[in-house]
């Protein structure tokens, strides 16, 4: 290792069922690919499902003050059948993205070659979606009155801010300025009156400073069609938290399966540390069987050195990712020997 | 015709681009279907973009009581782009749905022979959406406080009661007993927590009483992957308005294109006239060329028979529309070659 290598602190969070399985690999990828340029520590949290099924705890304060002085999260999955819907998702994963102010989730949209699309025709697929996260219906603003009376009102309040939706349309402009140059809003500005006039308004306003991007607008139902019909129309999609959430998994359908994609829950102002995961949750159904694919969460760890400016060592990431996929993406292999695969190819 | 024909007077709004030149055949198909059995009276209404363009009028509550008073509606398209987003759906669409509490928003999917769907293997497709049509993310009780600056705070709230989602639940249970006897419930629980709760708590409750339909549930964002990968899980997916709006316009899409789907909204408790219509918008690029596809038009009168009782008048509707598509579906042919062709077969 050289002597001028940088030094991060990496908190891992493995978590749950396969979580356990992938992130060290993400792990064995991000030390190759960063071999002589980077040097990292890492800091283990036992968090999730099994750690709430026994002490009781989801997030520590003291922890997560912990978390909050690393460099960068890696993220395994968290979740078990067994605890009821919510519970981790808003006492973890949404309780980091939101105290972390993580305003961009990154979730790269690529068809590998080698991998099979479920469409027919499913053309050159390579879109980024650009969701915020830190706002609308995952505020967490809802609440219920006559709880289980036939008089029951439940509510569920999307926040939005011209703050929040500003700096993340101006990540999503700085990132199409590096892409092809196209940036497509996605809302429901036609019923969500409110909060699609002021995106709407915003990227308008933004877009003029960068008057190379293209922008246009879709709803959020027109999308899931042409997510569809017609993917390679989309460069970058720019969205909302919940819309974001939607269009995210079709488009990890039309790719072939989440398996293949990663995301990132990014502080881009870096006052806290981001967060890198794969898409696809702790299946607990193939847990501990040596199945599942570590390919999504070696490429959450190239995310990470991307944020952290490695783009080379990312790339390298990226490139071994792409030739074990289009040579032996079809064959079945065992988490570890898609491991080493990959990291043979780096 | 027989002198047992019942009467009844339907609403007709053509509405804007293609809507006007669809609906005709929708009459026709409907006064075909149920010649011996039911009569039919119709009052036209000229409510739409071109409507709103011309003298300023959205919907009239003259007219709107008038419409009030009819047994059902026939609607074709509405929209026009020179109109900003929100006007005529909150205005018109949206106003009739709350109006006339249309609270079941029911929307078949089906596969039909002969027609190409996007997917490589897409199954056996042939489930319906019930959709609420008069809660949720649609109620229009959002705001807005300092628009137009850097403070600006958006809002949109979404009201859900025990009221309006058991009357939905039990509707689509009780389509079920008519079907493959399964619910899915789609929501986003583990997110959106109060009306989720809610929502699953009224799910289970209903299910008692339907001991022989199974029901499951699903995340949203698992749905959209579901809706590429396994169509074919689907009989009856029950959820919200805004989840349903998403998961319908993906679904035409599996399903070969919205030009095969209708919808109705429907008020099964019969205080108000029901509302049927294509899925598809205006189209105002093919307007006026004798191009549009009424098919889903044709479906939509149907819909409008079976729920005023003629299950047999509706059947043939169905059945010709069927037969048509296996034969003719993938011809070039204009809009009123189509018509005459499903009409010739009734
Ligand atoms: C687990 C859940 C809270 C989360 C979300 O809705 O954001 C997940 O679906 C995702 O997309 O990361
Ligand atoms: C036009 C719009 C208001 C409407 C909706 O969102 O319900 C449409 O998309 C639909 O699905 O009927």
């Amino acid at each position: 290792m050289s002597d001028s290598a940088k030094k991060y602190t990496i908190a891992v969070i493995p978590g749950d069922g396969i979580g356990k399985e992938v992130t060290p690999w993400a792990q064995k990828a991000l030390e190759k690919a960063a071999e002589g340029v980077a040097e990292f520590d890492y800091e283990n949290f036992d968090l999730g499902a099994e750690r709430y099924l026994r002490d009781g705890a989801i997030l520590p304060e003291e922890e997560e003050e912990r978390i909050k002085k690393t460099d960068a999260i890696l993220l395994g999955a968290v979740g078990d059948p067994r605890i009821k819907a919510g519970i981790l998702e808003r006492g973890l994963l949404l309780k980091l993205r939101f105290d972390l102010d993580q305003y961009v989730n990154l979730r790269p949209s690529k068809l590998y070659k080698g991998v099979t699309s479920p469409l027919a025709n499913p053309g050159d697929i390579d879109f980024v979606v650009v969701r915020e996260g830190t706002e609308g219906l995952y505020c967490g603003a809802g609440g219920a009155v006559r709880r289980g009376t036939p008089n029951e009102v439940a509510t569920e309040v999307s926040i939005n801010t011209a703050y929040g939706v500003e700096r993340v349309v101006r990540y999503a402009f700085q990132l199409a300025m590096k892409r092809r140059k196209h940036v497509t809003l996605v809302h429901k500005k036609n019923v969500l009156v409110n909060a699609g006039d002021m995106w709407q308004r915003i990227v308008d306003k933004v877009a003029e400073e960068y008057p190379e991007v293209s922008h246009d607008y879709l709803h959020i139902d027109a999308t899931t069609i042409f997510m569809v019909s017609n993917p390679s129309r989309f460069d970058v999609i720019l969205t909302d938290n919940l819309f974001g959430d939607i269009i995210t998994d079709e488009a990890g359908a039309v790719v072939g399966g989440v398996g293949y994609s990663a995301s990132g829950c990014i502080n881009a102002s870096n006052e806290y540390p981001s967060m890198f995961e794969p898409i696809h949750g702790s299946a607990p159904d193939i847990a501990g069987q040596n199945k599942a694919n570590p390919t999504a969460a070696i490429l959450s760890a190239a995310m990470l050195l991307r944020h952290l400016g490695f783009d080379d060592a990312a790339a390298k990431i990226d490139a071994a990712v792409e030739a074990d996929i289009e040579e032996l993406g079809s064959a079945t292999r065992s988490t570890d020997e898609v491991g080493r695969d990959i990291l043979a190819r780096m």
